[in-house]
């Protein structure tokens, strides 16, 4: 219900009964307790008229208590603080310590936790929760990081548990695609959309998956893994334990990988007017991912080549994506895309308007993220808003 | 709740409130209503004692009402009549009248129920509706089958309303497989899982899924296009419109193809020795997919290896779907993998012990359909039971 309160701002008590299916009685007596805690008020300058008797508009109190969200990357932390209606009030990034001691990473996690909360000038004891995103796969029920492919060394670390004793904070843990995914339901491409899938380009390609309106997590808590579904069955081992996936054709280092052919000779006669070239002879090593997408942003011919020929792999994918589950939006965001994200989605709307069984029916939507590589952070604080009102939820409508 | 007291089967009214978060109070009230309407009994002979007070067992009333399944396959009409537990009391098989005109399909298909009706002895107002699972993509809102694939000429033909007008009874239209999945989950092998994905091999190979307990259909209604899902992304266009789709290389049709190619001699050399051999040289066509099936059902290596580059090509996929939708299940079904279900199946589980990146936290089950080519028909009667009690539910409920 409070879902519906900050899906349509000012929506009425008629209206959330309507959307609900519960009835006006249940649906009173959760406002007035809702109103009690002080989460929810009543807007009496913005009456809503529909023909009837005015209805009186009600608005998620934004400022009734926070969450922080964490996004741990293996290159970079991110933190932030968001109020109620899930809006950040302060962003903070650094990078993750490197090596293998995971308590040198809790450290520098609780750190930048201690920094952000000073910053937004949010007392701890008004904080519901965190929120902690780190890369799958992950095990929930125990709280722990299961050797996550790109972390060498970390496997079931009890990391859950570890941030909660040093923040005193309860901590609710998420795959970074989910968190990503449950981002943009929450404010991004996939606000009021009832079926998509997030597309996440990091250092890998995952994702995350809403469906019916609800996060899809699936049986092991492990949904939405777009890079280690198989694009070549007969194609090279990954280090996932499969073969041929997509993201072996398309992460960043396969981009660097087909860059460096080009420019090298090995393939296509487009390496010549490219503005890659010049770098590439200085020190290969300057023609990094992040390079190719600039030029590839600003129309470079080879750079773009490259990127199309990745882009292409995805939208393979994400014709598989529509018929397997059969989804309204595919949303693309991450740093991964960054400068190409119009390049990304082209490829993907023609592969979707032309080649799913259901294009009859509709053709499937395409987003770049407005979020972007925040997604995630901002996904990870939301999860702790709905952890705290979900099981509140169940109880009022048991009482 | 009704879908509790029929997956457990004497449940108390104390473990229906535990399991739906209903509170006593509703349950009682909702349990006296169905004892009223007739659909449950208590079984007073079966008092559920568990240290407290003894609890009565609730019991599907199962001859309360049927439904009527109606499976319309290009080749074969199957129709079922179910009581209120979901049990044939009859099936039916014939042909599919051939030609392109449908209301020759309508009236076959009208003849079929009136004597199944007649067989099962069940008077038509005890018929609580008519189920009809069809080829997909369906377009449900419309109540059409638009453009199967295999049906040539067939576009957006009103085949709910014209069955509608020509039995009295009310239409409940579905994609077959997803038909078959709901037959599965309830009285198959999904009877009980939250996160399943059904394979089904006909002329083509479709499939449903089941996630959070829950018949999952799609934002179009057409979720589960296994077949669909590109595995060779580079490689031939297939009829839907995409390119190296998995039905291309594992369909019956690619499966007598590849054994005519090793009956010739062009690969492999084991045709020697081939129980295949002998037809084969007499007239080719003798040695269609069933024969393939049932040589390598008893062993024949020639149809064996051929069966197992099928298999072997839905195991990559089952890999595809363990990572993208993340099931606990992964059921085989359909009368195209009869006489080599295990061949299929230790192929797939092989794969899913292997390869799925949530293999560390717990391997995903594989398991042959008990209902085989009967779980369409019987699951497209249990959606009349499902569309008949689900917004009766809703409607005690908002009491």
């Amino acid at each position: 219900m409070l879902d519906q309160i900050q899906l349509c701002d000012g929506i009425s008590r008629v209206e959330i009964a309507q959307r609900t299916g519960l009835t006006p009685q249940s649906v009173s007596g959760i406002v007035r307790r809702l109103l009690d805690e002080g989460i929810v008020r009543e807007d009496h300058a913005n009456r809503v008229s529909s023909g009837g008797k005015p209805r009186t508009a009600l608005r998620i109190n934004a400022g009734a208590g926070s969450a922080v969200g964490l996004h741990f990357d293996p290159v970079e932390l991110t933190c932030t603080v968001v109020d109620l209606l899930g809006r950040p009030l302060v962003v903070r990034r650094r990078p993750t310590p490197p090596g293998t001691d995971p308590s040198h990473v809790v450290t520098a996690m609780t750190e930048l936790v201690a920094e952000v909360l000073a910053e937004a000038d949010v007392p701890r004891a008004q904080v519901l929760g965190l929120g902690l995103a780190t890369p799958g796969p992950i095990d929930q029920h125990l709280g722990m990081v299961v050797a996550p492919p790109q972390l060498a060394h970390w496997t079931r670390v009890p990391l859950k548990q570890m941030l909660g004793d040093r923040t005193g904070l309860p901590v609710t843990l998420d795959n970074d695609a989910t968190a990503a995914a449950v981002g943009e339901r929450w404010s991004g491409a996939g606000r009021g959309v009832a079926n998509f899938a997030y597309f996440f380009f990091g250092t890998g390609i995952g994702g995350g998956l809403v469906l019916n309106h609800q996060v899809y997590r699936g049986g092991s808590l492990n949904a939405g893994e777009f890079g280690h579904a198989s694009v070549l069955p007969d194609g090279p081992e990954c280090y996932c334990g499969n073969r041929g996936c997509l993201e072996l054709l398309a992460n960043p280092s396969a981009i660097v990988t087909a860059a460096h052919h080009r420019l090298a000779g090995h393939s296509g006669g487009d390496g010549g007017n490219s503005v890659l070239r010049e770098p590439f002879e200085r020190d290969p090593r300057l023609v990094d991912h992040a390079a190719i997408r600039v030029a590839a942003g600003a129309g470079d011919p080879l750079a773009a080549a490259v990127i199309d020929e990745a882009a292409e792999r995805v939208a393979s994918m994400a014709v598989s994506v529509a018929n397997l589950v059969d989804v309204d939006l595919i949303v693309l965001g991450g740093h991964g895309i960054e400068h190409v994200e119009k390049r990304y989605a082209d490829a993907v709307a023609a592969a979707l308007a032309t080649r799913p069984l259901s294009r009859h029916i509709r053709v499937v939507d395409v987003a770049p993220s407005p979020l972007g590589a925040d997604a995630a952070v901002v996904g990870s604080a939301a999860l702790v808003l709905h952890a705290t009102y979900s099981p509140q939820l169940s109880a009022l409508l048991a009482d």
